[in-house]
């Protein structure tokens, strides 16, 4: 027999999961919940739905319709927030532009997104004026002052505030095909030119949905609901904030917008406040902690997310003995990105610290609606023991279905069926997702895999070690070898069996074997980083093979 | 412009938000979690799938297709959240009966349904003897003898566990269109026959999502995540339990099925499993509580949504004594339910018991994706000042599209585009909604209207009163007047004046006007009750009229 389906209404409202709804009953159960954008002051929910409204109807006055693209450069703002709603919910699409990328790479993104209004902070103007001969494609640009002055440059078609205040705020939003496009970034691959992911309305609002019951839900470890203070520590343009702000907009919370992280204003608007739960990559959390000591802040309840490489057992004890509640997520820009985070399960008593920081630096739970594997080459699904390694492949309602123009690429992505992260993961058999390396970063010497992330934490361990990276270098015997690349301390001197030490320990205790055991290291300055800052393996590669 | 699609790459998976895919992840981050029913045992996750690919298969070897109706008789059991998911995911169409309704009533929605295979526990043999003869499009029907002999009657086409037993656990689930019908049930109006609502999987999947990220993101008042033990106490039969077997199963709950409601089993497994979060009505909590008290449970964090009609003050503030976390939910039949809940606000300092209590069984925000209004005949929308009156209406992604094949009914439930709830409610200035009265419930004299609610709790506060009703009876002079139906505690005498006294207190405070002064009582041994256990006022309006 045929599905059934039931016969609505003539009346009945069909509700199309576009992120306009999110919207849905905020300004009734918000009331006069605030967003703060750092010193410059900050209003209610009524007062975020209307200048959605104005910044649509400014963007059309400029010509920005249904199916154009309309790209940001700006820090943590308010703006970027009215961005986040007004393009999509418009029916155009929202590229949130890498402002850490090179100009080239920037006007190689414009032009893939086709990209034909801009809105461009002041800190940008050097970059857009660079590229902007090259683009003819765009036909105009906003400017945002953000305070700063009235030199509006000559290619801009006015200044955001000024804009927005002569612009309408009741724009005519319409329902439309969930499935419309609602964002577009590009993500920075170590090799060639950056790809470009998106979005639809459908799979962002799901995202959102997962996001908000997997925060929630989670009686342990950093979770987010009715009473929290919210505030951004992963950039805006980055895989939407790791669509926090949509959450934390659908649930009508407080919310704080930092700007550019400037460790003291950070610790201010923590402090002014109240912030209670952010998002960050370590490194942010590292200069978070620093700079509340400098400013004696008190760190204690502050909710953290920590994401993007992982979070090492010393940093994640830090944060705990400060009293901050961190734990990790998993997601990457091709998964929108909330895949897993870490959750105390029921039945776990955590009875000393170890198992704590170890519970909170390494294991994640799935979010609902996704499905893992982890799988070897030929797809084959490995078992969930904690010990057998395989590539994470995933399924989920908001896993980008290509690389924008790459066919390839995309193909590649979704091969079987299932996207493929290239992370090599465990899983053991509560459902512990572990990410053990980078497909590309693991080294294979002898016929077997060394994780590069362990040996990082064992090298970082050595007396006298800033930070260090490992990487495989090509061997005529064992096909690849490990190569450490090390940064001292100021003043420490380093040699291969300081470096060696811990490692040592390890292979004496059985936790690692014994060809892990480095023949060369590299001293270096500094590590090379990527525009977001993970160490860039793939040029200390080509400078060490 | 057109609006922008992806072109997904050939191997990107679509994902239709079907039931099957609230399971997506649940062996894996469940590991060994019990769902448990009554004193019969437990099983895990990884039995659940299994099983619920058994019940597909038995069900698919008795005929069972997409597109037809599967119908249960059964009390609150882990074979009910079986069919929960077995049934919608083969493509069929589950039917929840209420087992309340007269055998009439329930061959008649079996009819109106169109169910072709029944799941029938032995408790309800009587009544499908009585009501088969006549139901020729009834296949096939499989009893359920819940460990109670083997006296298989002949009708019975085999046992549930029997069946299952050699039933293969590898029923081949795919994937379908979203929209198609999941489940139907019956609500018991108070006009009329039984009125058919319907839910596709679409719905159900984005009500789960909503529900779950609603009780996990109330950071105060009842709410349910990781680490909570689930016992449902509204009948399964009953909109979808409230929904929560789906969301503690996606979340992978340990889940406690009480069978049958005897306050000392519910009591008994309470104290066993640690049962920390359930739902009811406000006549089950009362049963809960008295049952707690003769067997001496400690009721201490127990979390209760209470819904279905309102919880007083007196009950809030009794639950609340005795260390429960209770709060209100409010939804219906017609909503999947739910649309809002009682939780704090981030603003919201308690600073006494009687705010709590006004708070905790009065006000409600609402669930993600939710709008509502309240509006007069003409479906203006009134302001949310805590005063005006109007009908809320409704928008929300998972509202029944339609009475089933009842075309009148349905355009009149969505006239507006709109759902037309019936319930009389205020909004106030900071998004707390208070559901007054029921439409056909309100008393309109001299032109005014009166809250038949607001009276009956008055009413119930008077000396000697054990429960009281109040309906509007027609009135020449004034239109309508309001009749107080009252029963009297054992041993009390009431009197025009003794019922009176409340009311003359809150009209000397101005709380109530002065025509809200009754003028006639009935006094009464009983107050007749609906299938789902509400005051039938229906009957108590053509008794007194």
């Amino acid at each position: 027999m045929p599905l059934r389906f039931a016969e609505p209404a003539e009346g009945a409202y069909h509700f199309p999961l576009t992120i306009r709804h999110l919207l849905d009953g905020v300004v009734t159960k918000a009331g006069d919940q605030q967003i703060v954008y750092r010193d410059s002051g900050s209003y209610g929910y009524r007062d975020l739905v209307n200048r959605i409204g104005k910044l649509a109807s400014l963007l059309n006055g400029l010509g920005a319709e249904q199916g154009q693209t309309v790209a940001v450069l700006d820090w943590d703002s308010n703006r970027y927030l009215e961005a986040y709603f007004a393009v999509p919910m418009m029916g155009a699409v929202l590229q949130m532009v890498n402002i850490r990328m090179t100009p080239a790479q920037i006007a190689y993104t414009l032009e893939k997104a086709d990209a034909q209004i801009l809105l461009v902070h002041r800190d940008f103007f050097p970059v857009i004026e660079e590229i902007l001969p090259s683009l003819p494609q765009i036909k105009a640009c906003v400017a945002i002052m953000d305070g700063g002055g009235d030199d509006l440059p000559s290619w801009a078609a006015g200044e955001y505030e000024q804009l927005a205040a002569a612009a309408s705020p009741d724009y005519p939003f319409v329902d439309f095909d969930e499935n419309a496009l609602a964002t577009i970034f590009f993500t920075t691959g170590t090799t060639g030119n950056p790809k470009g992911v998106c979005f639809s309305h459908r799979q962002l609002v799901l995202h959102t949905l997962a996001a908000a019951g997997s925060f929630g839900a989670s009686s342990a470890s950093p979770g987010l609901g009715v009473g929290d203070v919210y505030m951004p520590l992963t950039p805006m343009f980055h895989v939407h904030a790791w669509g926090l702000p949509y959450v934390a907009t659908m649930l009508g919370l407080k919310q704080v917008y930092p700007g550019r992280y400037e460790p003291d204003m950070i610790c201010h608007l923590r402090r002014q406040h109240g912030v209670t739960y952010s998002h960050c990559v370590p490194t942010v959390l590292r200069m978070v902690i620093d700079g509340a000591r400098a400013s004696d802040v008190d760190l204690g309840g502050w909710k953290m997310t920590i994401g993007g490489s992982a979070l090492t057992a010393a940093l994640c004890a830090e944060a705990l003995a400060l009293g901050m509640d961190v734990g990790t997520g998993y997601g990457m820009s091709e998964t929108c990105p909330f895949i897993a985070k870490a959750a105390r399960r029921t039945d776990e008593q955590w009875t000393d610290d170890d198992a704590q920081v170890t519970a909170l630096s390494a294991t994640t739970i799935t979010v609902p609606l996704v499905s893992m594997q982890i799988v070897d080459d030929a797809m084959t699904p490995q078992p969930h023991d904690g010990l057998s390694r395989g590539e994470l492949v995933l399924r989920a309602p908001w896993l980008t279905p290509c690389y924008l123009g790459d066919a390839k690429a995309s193909d590649d992505l979704w091969r079987g069926g299932w996207l493929h992260t290239q992370d090599i993961a465990t899983i053991d058999s509560e459902g512990r997702l572990s990410i053990r390396d980078r497909l590309k970063d693991v080294i294979k010497t002898g016929g077997e895999w060394l994780d590069s992330v362990q040996l990082e934490e064992l090298v970082a361990m050595a007396a006298g070690v800033e930070e260090a990276s490992v990487i495989a270098v090509p061997d005529e015997k064992w096909g690849e070898r490990p190569l450490a690349v090390v940064v001292p301390k100021a003043g420490a001197s380093l040699s291969l069996d300081i470096i060696n030490d811990p490692l040592d320990r390890s292979i004496s205790k059985g936790e690692l074997p014994r060809y892990a055991r480095l023949d060369r290291i590299e001293i270096i300055d500094r590590l090379p980083r990527t525009s977001v800052g993970k160490i860039d393996k793939k040029a200390l590669r080509s400078r060490f093979a």
